[in-house]
């Protein structure tokens, strides 16, 4: 009886479920291979055709209609690897752990990892050779045991290298990104018609909300089409020296995208990952000149001035290394920018500033116009410290509109409908006094139980910012929604956590309510 | 347009794939819920029905033959959690992260966790709550901030509180464990009938090989049958004083089995976490005398005096506090014991130990019987000291041999062949000299290549010990092997690594080949 114990050939069948960017194979319990090779549900086989090896975790399924005794199923994105028709035979081992997990067991070890280890532990994870629990344990890892700069760097240039780059055949190309967590912050839907009508080239590619109320892309998706391929976005940027598109669709450091679909449920806060994960995706774009905002406040990402700086000089450390000119802008993260938090509400802000109406919120104008100062600069032709100027100039003679306009009718304008969720509930200030400050998160989480941004129209009104003095019975805010659900939940949580804080003047304590 | 978008009605429907403890839930690609609630494939879910709240881990299906856009498919285990019909209506919303996970990140920032944290953890984990890259990062923290002797000892108490324990009903309940690593260590198989010869409760179970040629399991499945459900293993035990079976049916420590599953791929090496593995077991085996061996070599999983001296301090604290009489033997590691490796190889040298037969390996006879010597001085009738020669005594006149068979015969006895496989090959040694060493890793790997434990009979017959004298020709080992594909690995890899050292005298250098 001779038999081939090591590898077991089986046909190839796909099995039509996405387990995203994990791989998984499906086989039949009553399958020879199965009780031959001692497999365990999700132990890790090796796919073998041609010459090809893939990684799986394995699925034992009792259900012939899935998977027969003879074949193999793959997941969808597992198959597709294969690139070959159903049906073919494939040999099927136990797979032994990817060998850059040997440089993720020294890293959990505290040890410092070079360059090539780098490489190799990214490139495993690009050719989909971790498992989700190996992911974790790098993530993990190098949350923990931490990335030093030079370790940061290499991760940068890794992930850079794993995924295609846009090249915008200029040599100047103008990007701006926030580390985020202050609601409402829409600066860049106002930088970027002030930097474009000036001239800069300023190709913005911005994420959907993942965590947040809104991404720059969820606010503009109100005005405009931002889901545009590759194509369509170089002859917007050439025609319009600017865009504001989701970023989705170019699959630019797909790396990057597979470790955030880990780190994320993991709420794993790491500043290294942050730093490589945002540098190689600007890279990835093209992007030659940088500026980084980092606001800085008790209820932000970045509660401290130190760690603020610390995170400054990682950024200009990489960012120089890889031959990209940075700047950091450290900047106030105390309260919400603008009045809006939910998609329509912050276009409705967006708006304002950009047709310089009276009741536009002042505070996302000046810091709009700040960040646009400082990335004109970076124009030979602008003389140093008037960058501000020639900003405010732009906003205040339309041309930053018209820009806009011109930019929301390239990518595809959208019946527009500024209005917000019809359902709407106010929160009063319970007593006289000045609001001394306003919870991000909380306000944050308020929008998001409300539907935001799923629900377009759904999010907060802010209508006392820090420093308003308020008496009772103001309306401190105002939530929307379109579903009664979210409704009940959002005023359920604002009724038990407003993320005020009133000040009493006169008696000298605070409000927490 | 009322809609409830926090929550979704779906049909249950049971999906007979098996995902070991990860909980899968299936969504139809065209499902309403899936676009309303933008959920994303391998994002975590909530299914909720009659007030019991499952987390499931999504996976997005295009083949309404596995589920159709008006249901949601659940895993078997996660199925049968819910204990319901097919069809059943359960709502369907986005999970949050269990509440523990909020201990294990600050367990990675290297915060100590106290008993109740560490409860909330084991308690999230035995109930499914944890996804498998939450668990790795669990375990990666662990292991990398490290847990000090409390934490241990709470991690112990948590896991043998999550599952249910044995109970014998007798004062004194013997046990013994070895950490492992040492191919051919099969004591277990000698002491159990010495000591249960002598009167001793000792109702040991033992795991199959995971990682290794052969487990007690293993080898002792050459003789009899050791899937053994708890009422056998009670009539067995109470009429035979012990018994050699597989842990595996009694399902204690769930958890255990859980974190085993997720460390065992990543290869994470982790005193805390093996310490509270092997003790929790052994309560929850209903253990109250334990004696846990330490082997030390330099290709033994402890390779110094100083590491072995760690873990016993850190197994007699939290066996000490848990009430356990626990006593630690540091051994020899330095190479295999007895001569086969391999379940028919290993059975054969247990065999002849217990037969006293003249060609009998003396360091599988030695070892036990000073094992066995230390466990028989807990009984209060036999004099400090005196253990051994009481071992050596049951042994030599025949009824440790008895005991075997008696034991054989109550668990059930197999059509025992003790033929090893028919495929051989011998690695000789190429020079005059003396064995100084031998790689234990190496001759493990080559068993498991060969077909260990799969294949009863594959393995490696060590025929020169360290410090035996060779001359140039002699058989090093024998490489047995039942299949072509197995033996040809197994060959090559020897070609390529013997694992021995043998000193050449007269040259005073090592020839390493």
């Amino acid at each position: 009886m001779m038999n081939e114990t090591a590898t077991t050939q089986l046909a190839l069948k796909r099995v039509a479920i996405d387990t995203y960017h994990e791989n998984v194979a499906y086989l039949n319990r009553r399958c020879e291979a199965y009780r031959a090779e001692g497999f365990q549900a999700l132990s890790k086989v090796e796919i073998q055709l041609d010459g090809k090896r893939i990684l799986a975790v394995l699925n034992v399924v009792d259900d012939d209609s899935i998977v027969t005794p003879c074949e193999v199923g793959l997941s969808e994105q597992c198959f597709a690897q294969f690139g070959v028709d159903e049906g073919s035979e494939v040999r099927l081992s136990h797979a032994v752990p990817p060998s850059s997990m040997h440089f993720v067991r020294q890293k959990m070890k505290g040890q410092r990892l070079d360059q090539t280890q780098i490489t190799a532990i990214v490139r495993d994870i690009a050719d989909n050779r971790y498992s989700k629990p190996e992911i974790a344990a790098f993530l993990v890892s190098a949350a923990d045991a931490g990335l030093d700069r030079d370790e940061i760097l290499s991760l940068t240039r890794a992930m850079v290298d794993s995924g295609h780059s846009l090249d915008w055949e200029e040599e100047m190309v103008v990007d701006k990104h926030c580390i985020g967590g202050i609601p409402g912050n829409r600066t860049t839907m106002v930088v970027v018609p002030i930097v474009a009508a000036h001239g800069l080239l300023f190709p913005k590619t911005s994420s959907r909300a993942i965590t947040s109320p809104a991404g720059t892309a969820d606010t503009m998706e109100v005005f405009a089409t931002v889901d545009l391929d590759p194509q369509q976005l170089h002859a917007i940027v050439h025609a319009q020296r600017g865009c504001l598109a989701w970023g989705g669709k170019a699959k630019l450091a797909p790396v990057d995208d597979i470790l955030i679909s880990v780190e994320r449920p993991l709420e794993i806060d790491s500043p290294g990952q942050m730093i490589a994960s945002i540098l190689s995706k600007k890279i990835a774009c093209g992007a030659t000149h940088l500026l980084i905002d980092i606001p800085i406040g008790k209820s932000a990402k970045v509660s401290s001035s130190r760690e603020a700086m610390q995170l400054r000089k990682l950024f200009e450390y990489v960012g120089d290394q890889l031959g990209l000119d940075l700047q950091v802008v450290i900047t106030d993260g105390s309260q919400p920018i603008g009045r809006g938090i939910g998609p329509v509400l912050e276009a409705r802000d967006v708006l304002q500033v950009l047709s310089n109406a009276p009741e536009a919120p002042r505070d996302l104008r000046e810091k709009s116009l700040q960040l646009a100062g400082l990335i004109l600069e970076l124009d030979p032709d602008i003389r140093g410290g008037c960058g501000y100027d020639v900003a405010r100039d732009i906003l205040d003679s339309g041309r930053a509109l018209a820009k806009f306009n011109a930019i929301i009718d390239a990518q595809g304008r959208q019946p527009a409908t500024l209005q917000p969720g019809h359902l709407t509930q106010e929160i009063f200030a319970p007593c006289d006094g000045v609001v001394t400050e306003i919870d991000n998160f909380c306000l944050a989480k308020i929008a998001r139980l409300a539907g935001a941004p799923m629900d377009k129209g759904a999010g907060v009104d802010v209508l006392k910012k820090v420093g308003d003095s308020v008496v009772s019975g103001d309306v401190l805010y105002r939530i929307h929604a379109e579903f009664q659900a979210d409704f009940s939940f959002a005023t359920h949580w604002a009724g038990q956590h407003s993320g005020y804080v009133i000040s009493a003047e006169k008696r000298h304590a605070d409000f927490v309510f």
